[in-house]
């Protein structure tokens, strides 16, 4: 953040950001794994306020920083909770937020791979298949978990038109089903993504 | 926007964003026009995601661009749709977002004074003491309307705690009372405002 303008100085505060485009809580369009996916200004308003899957492996990622969703944790899902609802963005719950703005974010070991939880391809490909998400989301820094060498959920994922969301927080706090997500998404002419205001109602 | 990686060399798409945070439909935190007030991310949630009051003045401002909505167009409003909601986001519309990226969106005489319409002080001031509204929201550049030589608007509504809009669109759309706005806005630290997502459920 650069000030351009100050309080005392000026009688008003302004600055001009510079972000990367996947900073923070933020969403990952079709474009950024793609070579002409839509841009994050071009998902439709329907697939930004969607019903809310909470899929929680809570307790495999204490485990193992490097858990995945897996198809069995979608089946387990769908057996208690019932089909993926129309549109919905199903969320990895595994706790990791609670992590965040530390060195445990990115988890780095000494040969500098990172160590955190994310959605096993093969699960992106059954939620495909199914054909009811719209996006997934994740409460760390990436759609594929730490250790991945080939990024294979995103380019399985994103390049479907679906969107992903990356730094979620605050997932505990939602029911597995029943809540609607609103994804204030950016409306960035050609961007592949961006910071987002995600907020939910239960 | 400054491309950092791209998808025939890179094998994935990424920009870097450069941009004041008064941009586009954007958020006026009250960190923009006092020494001390909220930053953008220090806005309740409950103050973001409210009942929208919709004020048409489009008649006047198709006649006169300097038009502004007075204590008078917010008494018409009550007198047809009862009192302001508790948290409200009252906004005008005066038919501007038609003029968007155009000329006339500034509408810029010989003088370089722009001429568009916007809030009155003394608007700003009846719903201050009435004490109901979050925020208020143009469908211009400013919440002051263009030829104001001293932003007292701003200075009068920002200062109290309150939140602004400007640049939003489509409030033609919206009816007068009843619709929800989720306002999108970027949870930035000690951000002064920022570019917002702005979406309605009605």
């Amino acid at each position: 953040m650069d000030q351009k303008f100050n309080y005392a100085e000026h009688k008003f505060n302004l600055f001009e950001l510079r972000v990367n485009e996947h900073t923070g809580t933020h969403m990952d369009a079709p474009l950024h794994f793609s070579a002409d996916g839509k841009s994050v200004a071009e998902i439709p308003v329907d697939n930004l306020i969607v019903p809310l899957a909470v899929v929680d492996i809570r307790e495999k990622a204490s485990a193992n920083a490097d858990a995945q969703v897996t198809p069995d944790d979608l089946k387990a899902w769908v057996a208690a909770n019932g089909p993926i609802p129309k549109n919905a963005c199903v969320a990895m719950n595994s706790g990791w937020d609670a992590h965040v703005a530390t060195p445990k974010f990115r988890n780095a070991d000494d040969k500098k791979v990172m160590h955190f939880p994310g959605f096993h391809v093969e699960a992106a490909q059954m939620l495909i298949e199914d054909g009811n998400a719209a996006g997934i989301a994740v409460d760390t820094l990436s759609l594929d978990h730490g250790p991945s060498p080939d990024f294979a959920t995103h380019y399985g994922w994103l390049p479907t038109g679906r969107w992903g969301l990356e730094c979620v927080a605050n997932l505990g706090a939602m029911p597995a089903k029943g809540a609607t997500l609103i994804v204030g998404a950016p409306k960035i002419r050609g961007g592949t993504g961006g910071p987002s205001r995600v907020l939910a109602l239960t």
